[in-house]
């Protein structure tokens, strides 16, 4: 048996600095409580909001945090650490909390959406796969739910596999497309570990490999009669369109009905059109029509809008990479340590200190109105998204069906204001910084004002 | 004991397509060889060259290619797939024979850098995942190459896996970089897995966790005594100099060298040349300066064309996401199905049929000079770039150590012609489709025209 698969990863999925912090924290006798937290700074033009994903994957991270004697055999070959400091590894386990915004929450740059609370060499030694897992989901399901918004009564399929950056990019924008509010995906590994429904049709080689087009057809709708989606790209998409309207009777005959046609290539809108007429022509207005190739929400936007008879789409390349904004700036940054605030002065990099909580209000509509970003304990006006999910290493909860999640994110994209479910963009919402956490920035810069 | 990295994949990484394929295939008893050829169809503006990488882990995944027990349960349990075809699976491995460029090896549009002769059963199913990995390595490998060329002499480290695309993505990336030329990664796991040589020196969080600078510093000296390099921009960065210098003679007289700084935040090249005065005015010249936060290729050229004196590079999310142009534009096609060359002709998709080689011609100067893809057996001027590397399903030779492989691309870097070198785009490199590759497309379009 191989085992199951293994998202959380090895420790090691660190960088060697966070090892030689520790080395340093460990020798100085740091071990006080550090206060991290994850946000994003700011979006380029052309992005109005974020969506949270890839807590999950954080927490499992979190609890499974370890060293295995073998890696530890290794850190002690290279030669860089002191047997005292690896045996302090050795029993290294989180033991921190953990405060989130839960997966599918609408989110703005400046606001926190994760703090770790945890002795300093825990919290700082899991900085980089937690930006790593958060960073990824949160940037597929904000891209994602960009193509819901435009396309919203569509069958929307991740096709990305092949061209996402490795496997787990794979697999994780399968999980986080899907939380955006994608109908599935076609990545089969996806369906069995998260249950996410899967759909594929057939690729230009299977009809390729057949000496004609008809009776790749044929083949293929006998061999999956409940699914048959017949792709009608590889030579000439009317032609062959034409060939399906011929097969059906025959196919009828067997009590084999075909289900839809897909199109990959050309102007997709001018195919869809010409397709629907021929297929209606024939008989089959119940068969539906499936694009693909090169698809992001501006070309949805752009083919809805135009009337393109089209019923579903497989998106892949420009989701599962995030083509237009392949990364976010985004950092997990030191807020407070042994109980005082610190903060960042570098330019153009400066952070706002201390533990934090962001609370949303809500216009008359139920639209999202504002944000306030303030010091914990502050309390403001709305709700606080920021809720405590991990105790003392131990999560409080257990882990949300996938479908709870999809519906969270679901009515927090319903709650949009008009203009960022247009994609109108730039429209800036108003995320506030209360005069609680201006002051407490003001009064971090006096006291260390000494240290020069 | 956790099991090794497992970068191979389980079977299931990939699309649902190709199992519907697959039972298509089986359905009709089709089960000759195929040809498949993974390529890239065109470059974005702006790019002139690409370097081949991701090999070795495509030959590792089709060694290990099986469906395991608990996969094939799942298959089972979704009704899709029929029992006579799910026992086929079962006993599925590679079988077949790969011919590639050598990781490493510099490569232009139309060119196939990977063979698959297999039967079609075998050689479809693996579609998905051998695109997955050859696509992301060879796009890092082909941006790496890019900072390479600009910083020939210079320290390059990535430092990105925190916004790569996920745990495979961020070690593959320190891979392909470290083929590229990149002089090591930051990324734990990949000095472990690869042997690739790690670097790192300290997070701000470090010097925000203690009350001064200073004492952060003398803490991080005394822990990594053979290796110190401060972090200095964390609140001023030319103040931070000083300190350094102040600091200096106090650690000498422990015997503790200071190794270097990293300067992170606000204009570099500026930063660069007033830490550079500080430290020598100080007596420091030995100590290097690191620079890092938002490089690529373009600012490294611009930074030490202006003579900034920086004598090494931590580079991480624009390298690790290939951040201007996130994706390739490849694929992996049908050239030949049971002795008879294929060919798809979508619009604006159309593919070259057959099998073919690539040969390469070099001018009086060693600079490669122009190409030429032809089928196989078609011999033409210079060398022939693809090789057999798997026959039956077995290597042909063991894994390349990635030194050689690293050898191999400088090669072709120091080849490339000067115009590519210098990163002077638009240059277009001269790859020719031999006269006899025209023949076979013009044959293989008058038998498909009858299928009409």
């Amino acid at each position: 048996m191989k085992p199951p698969i293994n998202l959380t990863g090895s420790v090691l999925l660190t960088d060697l600095y966070q090892l030689t912090m520790l080395q340093g924290y460990h020798d100085s006798g740091m071990e006080d409580i550090a206060v991290f937290e994850f946000f994003v700074r700011k979006l380029r033009p052309g992005r109005g909001f974020l969506m949270a994903a890839g807590l999950e994957q954080s927490l499992q991270f979190l609890q499974g945090l370890h060293f295995a004697s073998e890696e530890l055999a290794w850190l002690a070959s290279t030669g860089r650490f002191n047997n005292h400091f690896l045996a302090q590894l050795e029993a290294l386990r989180f033991t921190g909390d953990v405060h989130a915004m839960p997966e599918g929450t609408v989110f703005f740059p400046d606001e926190p959406i994760l703090r770790v609370t945890a002795p300093i060499a825990q919290a700082q030694l899991v900085e980089t796969r937690l930006i790593n897992l958060l960073h990824f989901q949160s940037l597929i399901a904000s891209k994602a739910a960009r193509m819901v918004l435009m396309a919203p009564d569509k069958l929307l399929v991740d096709f990305g596999l092949r061209r996402a950056h490795g496997a787990e990019a794979g697999l994780l924008a399968a999980r986080a497309s899907y939380i955006a509010g994608f109908t599935g995906t076609a990545t089969v590994q996806a369906g069995m570990e998260f249950g996410i429904p899967l759909f594929g049709t057939m690729a230009h080689s299977f009809v390729q490999a057949h000496d004609n087009e008809m009776q790749a057809f044929e083949h293929f709708a006998h061999a999956q009669p409940d699914n048959v989606v017949l792709l009608i790209d590889t030579y000439d998409t009317e032609a062959a369109a034409r060939k399906v309207v011929a097969l059906a009777p025959r196919l009828k005959r067997e009590g084999i009905r075909i289900k839809g046609v897909r199109i990959d290539s050309g102007n997709l809108t001018d195919h869809a059109r010409q397709v629907r007429q021929i297929l209606d022509m024939g008989g089959l207005q119940h068969v539906t029509i499936f694009a693909s190739g090169d698809l992001d929400e501006h070309v949805l936007r752009d083919m809805l809008g135009s009337g393109a008879p089209v019923d579903g789409f497989g998106i892949g390349t420009r989701m599962d990479t995030s083509s237009d904004m392949p990364y976010l700036d985004c950092a997990y940054k030191l807020e407070e340590y042994a109980g005082k605030a610190r903060r960042k002065r570098s330019e153009g990099k400066q952070t706002w200190p201390g533990r934090k909580q962001v609370y949303r209000s809500h216009a008359a509509d139920g639209r999202i109105a504002a944000d306030v970003v303030t010091i914990e304990g502050d309390a403001q006006p709305g709700e606080p998204l920021l809720m405590q999910v991990m105790r003392g290493g131990q999560r409080l909860a257990a882990t949300a069906p996938l479908s709870d999640i999809r519906n969270h994110a679901a009515e927090n994209l319903a709650r949009l204001p008009e203009p960022l479910r247009q994609l109108q963009e730039p429209y800036v919402y108003r995320v506030e910084i209360s005069r609680a956490l201006h002051e407490l920035a003001a009064q971090v810069d006096r006291d260390s004002a000494s240290d020069k």
